[in-house]
């Protein structure tokens, strides 16, 4: 297809594919004369993955062409690929783990919980930091959780990734499949919020009779 | 207790507190003097709520007093207050109807869903809005959830809803119980999806192999 067709089928304007071109995080097309290039599926694959990592998980250019890189570093491995593409494993562990501190609050309370549920899990995993720190902050305000209502969070989040990865298509190229765990993932974040309050609502209005 | 000490145990600078005072987010103290005032466990509790609902909800001023206007005529009704503190009810239904156009953007998939799970939740809660917006999203991007799996992420939220309540003290105080649900309603969110993000890697390695 014509760079006019991709732009059509992705919703991306030409402009921002040219500049991609020129980024290096789209590969060039087939030349077909002096300023024409022929694109194919994997170019269109290609860029709905650029799209989602800078417009839904809001990498830079640089960054997305570091994760690009990885991803193709890992091309066969699916778990390694998911992971890449949705934050949990750095694109380059030691100068990750170089460059951030482990971190610090609630750090043993994280790790204990993981240990306790046996869940496999990068150790510079961002959403470590996320959860140490958000636990700090409601016990600085009086508000902390005990260990079993943790738990109990944590196991509930374990069925919702369950439901999660059922829903992506083992059959899918791997990219397609990481395009959509990633928009999946990050997209789905404020309506499983707002799930959660909606169920408080009704189960406030339950208890109150 | 002086204002110095309702700063320091609420660790809310005497200036501020002064503010909220001329400002009828706190009731005035018992003048003990020209110059001074005593205050009580109640203007705390209060106080604490306050910042709650400016500092965590990410209330106005003006917006603040009105949910705690709101908040004193339904002081009994335990229910009506949280909905109140959480934002699951409008502090006035009619202005917010009248000002407030109903979500357009999957609506109907959303009334099905709380329909068919029986939940009783207002016609007006924001969380309806942004969860069926956020559906359309990810269908308008071809990554739509279908119905089987909606259901079973809603089922997932009335479980941590049960949790969440669960963890109220029903003797407290209601505007104790009130901003502790603020508290752990809003600064959850991220550890929720920090949970779900580690619960993903754990799952996506476990498929693996």
């Amino acid at each position: 297809m014509r760079i006019s067709e991709l732009s059509r089928r992705s919703a991306v304007p030409t402009a921002t594919i040219k500049y991609y071109l020129r980024e290096g995080l789209l590969p060039p097309g087939r030349a077909t004369a002096a300023t024409q290039a022929e694109y194919d599926e994997s170019h269109l694959r290609r860029l709905r993955l650029v799209r989602a990592l800078i417009g839904v998980r809001g990498l830079s250019v640089n960054a997305t062409r570091e994760v690009l890189g990885a991803v193709a570093e890992h091309a066969g491995e699916r778990h390694q690929v998911l992971g890449l593409v949705l934050g949990a494993r750095p694109v380059d562990e030691a100068a990750e783990a170089a460059g951030m501190a482990a971190p610090e609050h609630g750090a043993a309370e994280v790790d204990a919980l993981i240990g306790e549920l046996g869940w496999e899990v990068s150790e510079y995993a961002p959403a470590r930091a996320v959860l140490g720190e958000t636990l700090e902050t409601l016990r600085s305000l009086g508000a902390g959780l005990d260990r079993a209502a943790l738990r109990g969070y944590a196991e509930l989040a374990e069925r919702t990734a369950v439901l999660d990865l059922d829903q992506l298509d083992p059959e899918a190229d791997p990219l397609e499949q990481a395009e959509r765990a990633l928009l999946r993932t990050v997209l789905m974040e404020p309506a499983l919020l707002a799930l959660r309050r909606l169920a408080q609502e009704n189960e406030s209005a339950r208890r109150e009779g």
